[in-house]
């Protein structure tokens, strides 16, 4: 199951020391409808600075990856070499050169070694075809434990079609390895418009709701294409069977998102921290971030220990609005405190945050405002590798 | 050196599992012109609602402190307790209720053993005068490695005055053990509004500027008290002697800052991080807390890793203006960065970076804003100790 019209191939050009897959192109054989979302972080690497200039007009026809190099801070060579790779790609694909999409993840502040990448763009565009969804998946991969990747089926009227989608990312480890890349296919017609509004959905109900640390990388980038392969009437922001679109879309990134918040040297659990009874989604948002980048609630996530107390504090420095004796914490399912007062259930609770997912949710009791990002735990491990990792 | 005209005890009421001291009463002779701070969390602690209650006349007699136990989200019982262990100060001591404080740091969620405390504070209005500075600052200690503890004479015209201060705080460890406390006892005669003022400043400028993971906890607590012991005229906030008691008692809380910053399971550098040039003070303090809780950053310093790819990653999600081509970052004393690319001087970074203090210092290229802040590197200790402490 793959959508129609797309090709892939990978290479190892040397910029990864291990020696492994360090590149990928990704081809569509006709012009697709593309749209993109950045980091946020006011540093961006160079390759983000050309993708926000080039996907204005929202058409895309492939995209060149390489891992272990961010081409980040790397000033204005840095901006050439971004430009060079695209390129090149173009070249060898006899495609327009403002259709090609460079992306870069890695150690920051290094350049390229356009001299080792220049040879494998050639050859994977001579080799298109010969990797499958899963190859390019391992392509991007830095630290990432295990290549990411999901496919689902979407009805387009009588047609059926696919979404496919790779990531890279492992978060606990450091975002300047552990940018975040998504790249989305798709072979149902979509139109720019359309396909911008539901990828800045899904992405903002997926990537952006996982957090292992807080910050942001300086290259992440979840890019979309839709190549109409499949034949059927171009999906609008306001025909009938965009809805449908945008649930699925969402569901990829949703999984895709999981897989990343999973993955990480020395990450035990999967942790979903819920707010609601917030004055706002806003708020909730807000608390649920601050509660999950708390070092100490990720601490103690990793032994299990019920320390209530932790989510209150990191609540009470969120910012929102928090009323004590209002508030109700859950964790791993059970009540362990009432309206700000332990419930004596520490014991059971204990036992259920042993589980490899858990969930902690705090309902505030003040408005109807509700949101969720998922975490992982904070081991010694983290530590250890974070403060060996050499520039 | 002490200041005159005020006395202390200390006990052991069994609060602490270890059964070390974890009482303390600190009394002044005579009524007190009294400041305090507490905590911005939303979330606070008994004897903090009532302390912010209590402090509005800006007169105090004695403080009662215990360690142990933060009654803290207890609810309704934890404010009765919290006004008991006042009351029953207050009645041993033959002075008004509304002028004897409690404080309370150590575990949250847990009722104070009130039937071991009522016996020891009657004891320690008995022995008052038995313990010093240091036993006192012994006393309020928690997860604390030493006590912390700082005197400086001061001059008050003709006459000579000291300031003397005890604090706990160990951030490293948990926040909700970790209170930061603070006690400022001086014979200077000073205006409760001179001193709440120079109380205010000297903590923006110390306790505020200390950051090991972020949180803030339910408890946090800066008090002063200045007695008159001295029989000097009252420092007003308008006189001429009164830049000079607000500089001595900043000096006092900045060395007790700088205690709490180094101390801590796991620690082993103390690290200062200054972002200048910024659009203003208010934007240097925000990307300097930014970099200063940035665990990436954090764990990097530990192992003596020149990383500044995180120092820019951190700076350009805290929101505040960045233009990477022009910022400048120091580490350790070595230019790593000029506008936004490396200078190569990674090794000499990474020597200067072996040191016990070390200095990361930003120059944004933007404005005249400044701020530092204080903070520690973030070790494996850090997690193994906050995944296995227990509530």
């Amino acid at each position: 199951m793959r959508p129609k019209g797309f090709l892939f191939s990978v290479a190892r050009a040397g910029i990864k020391k291990t020696g492994a897959e360090d590149m990928c192109l990704i081809y569509s054989e006709a012009d697709a409808a593309a749209a993109a979302t950045f980091t946020t972080n006011k540093v961006k690497a160079a390759p983000v600075w050309l993708g926000m200039k080039r996907i204005r007009p929202g058409r895309a026809r492939a995209v060149v990856v390489n891992s272990g190099n961010a081409n980040s801070c790397t000033g204005w060579p840095g901006m050439r070499d971004a430009e060079e790779t695209a390129r090149l790609a173009a070249a060898a694909l006899g495609v327009p050169e403002r259709l090609v999409f460079p992306c870069s993840t890695g150690v920051i502040g290094v350049r390229l070694p356009l001299e080792k990448m220049r040879p494998r763009i050639k050859e994977m565009a001579g080799s298109l075809g010969s990797a499958k969804l899963k190859d390019a998946a391992r392509a991007i991969m830095t630290t990432d434990a295990y290549p990411k990747y999901f496919t689902r089926k979407v009805k387009a009227g009588s047609k059926e079609g696919v979404i496919a989608g790779i990531a890279k990312g492992a978060g606990m480890i450091a975002p300047n390895m552990a940018t975040m890349l998504c790249f989305v296919m798709t072979d149902i017609a979509v139109e720019p418009k359309a396909l911008k509004l539901a990828l800045r959905e899904a992405v903002e109900h997926s990537f952006n709701r996982i957090t292992v640390d807080g910050d942001r990388s300086t290259n992440d980038t979840a890019f979309a294409m839709a190549n109409g392969a499949l034949g059927n009437t171009p999906v609008s922001a306001d025909s009938r069977r965009f809805p449908g679109f945008r649930r699925a879309l969402s569901e990829v990134t949703y999984e895709l998102s999981r897989m990343i918040a999973r993955d990480g040297e020395g990450a035990t659990k999967l942790v979903e921290v819920e707010v609601r009874g917030a004055r706002s989604d806003e708020e909730a948002k807000r608390g649920a971030f601050k509660v999950a980048n708390s070092m100490l609630v990720k601490s103690a996530l990793h032994g299990a220990d019920p320390n209530w107390g932790r989510i209150l504090v990191a609540l009470g420095t969120s910012g929102i609005e928090v009323r004590q004796e209002k508030t109700d914490v859950f964790m791993g399912g059970v009540k362990v405190v009432l309206r700000g007062v332990s419930t004596g259930s520490e014991r059971e609770a204990r036992r259920k945050l042993k589980r490899k997912e858990v969930k902690i949710a705090v309902d505030l009791h003040l408005g109807r405002g509700r949101a969720s990002v998922l975490t992982c735990d904070l081991t010694e491990e983290y530590v250890r590798f974070n403060s060996e990792y050499t520039t």
